[in-house]
């Protein structure tokens, strides 16, 4: 991948997205897209090469959407990263803690640093999005309006930082996954000294045992599972997709048993990717 | 349970948890809270005696609040329901489709209408919430704004129902469960003739077959396991709690024996409850 690649991310500029991809690939173009739809789009019509695309969070959990897209579209993880979340609070300049009344940010950052706003006795109040809640901010020029957000949305629009990492959890990260335009094959292999993952969708039929069967031909093998998630089928209601990660690379031998004992059982499945597995 | 007890729902007056409240069990003196974490509050301190609260959409998925609050709190399961999502288009009398340009609603339900909204040349507007994009809509008598929302929502707000069931798929429902406070014993135990479910949390080691070594525990005894989602942990992350629903009522033998048999193997597990299965 030359360092000059353009890869898309979600969300305006400023965006934890944004944040994580210039933390990873700092000399790539950086593309934004308005929403997760859009990015995936973005990446199958080739305007970009690659796609960061958040899927799980260690506090708020899976990512649905995500994986939804990663399902729907004909797209394969090459490389996996997991990013710390650091909440910032962000005014215009001349604002104080004691001139702001409210803070504006996404739900789920204004929870995560609702212990902050409390002590400082700040009124916490939904919006969109983060980076968004920024640009919003700086545009009314009103001191007595924050925002939480990453510390580069300040530097975008003009913002600033008059607290940072003002997050309860210590231990709040983000899981990225790097996508690329086509399903996955052999040929994306990566070989690397580090541990590997494999990541794949697949669905069993709705009788007991059925989910033990699929899980059993990783366990047998001694491969653990390092993850497993469910959505519903969008086939029929109440169906459901599973998705696994296997400890391990798709051509270590004992994960590639596994995968062919599934097709021998004759169950549906997909590899995702097959990448270096991240550490937090 | 008498017919006026306290039964409280999650969001403003003509929520769809208020309709499906209404629906299921229309003597009841039905009560909101603001939010999940509040509604839970609620019933914990013995405001309310039983509270209705979705846990998942046939489209959309697991509804992760509710698991976590469920797993956080000292709540039982007690029933379970299943109510059609029926999008409805709202607006202030006198407005007509030809007038209408903008249509508030939560992004969920956008998205599920997102066909009808195309075809007529709406413009889908993000709002925090269905019913209070209709409260929102009757506030600022404008005839060019309308929201999507449940039916219930018009009669609260004095809207016009302009078209009704707008949503694109046909089985879009959401499925509910009345909780109590208090964890669930044996005398919760419900007696029926129809086939029921048990809910459950588990978490299993970080090593091969942890997982699997708890679902043969059912799979073994010819017990289906309807339904597998997992959430984060919370005490680590990238560890994980699993809800489980297993086909039969937790006093069937070969249920019972199935949870015997997670207690023997120094499984952690909590029964959520059991009762009889909804029908979709």
């Amino acid at each position: 991948m030359r360092d000059d690649t353009p890869i898309g991310y979600q969300g305006v500029p400023g965006a934890y997205s944004e944040q994580a991809l210039l933390a990873n690939y700092p000399d790539a173009d950086r593309r934004p897209s308005r929403t997760l739809p859009e990015l995936f789009s973005t990446l199958i019509s080739g305007d970009i090469v690659r796609a960061l695309v958040p899927i799980e969070n260690s506090y708020a959990g899976s990512v649905d959407e995500a994986y939804d897209l990663m399902l729907a579209n004909s797209v394969s993880i090459v490389a996996e990263h997991i990013h710390p979340v650091e909440h910032a609070l962000l005014a215009t300049p001349g604002a104080s803690l004691t001139t702001i009344k409210r803070v504006f940010s996404h739900p789920q950052a204004l929870a995560q640093t609702s212990e902050y706003l409390l002590a400082h006795h700040l009124q916490a109040t939904p919006y969109y999005d983060t980076a968004g809640a920024a640009e919003m901010v700086a545009e009314n020029e009103d001191s007595s309006c924050a925002a939480v957000a990453s510390r580069l949305a300040a530097d975008y629009y003009g913002l600033a930082v008059l607290a940072d990492n003002i997050q309860t959890a210590r231990d709040n990260s983000t899981r990225f996954v790097l996508l690329c335009a086509g399903g996955w094959s052999p040929a994306l292999r990566t070989e690397s000294a580090f541990p590997g993952k494999t990541a794949l969708a697949f669905s069993v039929e709705h009788h007991p045992g059925a989910l033990v069967q699929a899980l059993e031909s990783f366990a047998q093998r001694g491969v653990n599972l390092l993850r497993l998630a469910s959505r519903p089928s969008r086939q029929r209601p109440w169906e459901y997709v599973f998705f696994a990660e296997a400890a391990g690379y798709e051509h270590e031998p004992r994960v590639h048993e596994a995968l062919g004992e599934l097709s021998r059982l004759g169950i549906w499945f997909r590899v995702l990717g097959s990448y270096k597995a991240a550490h937090a």
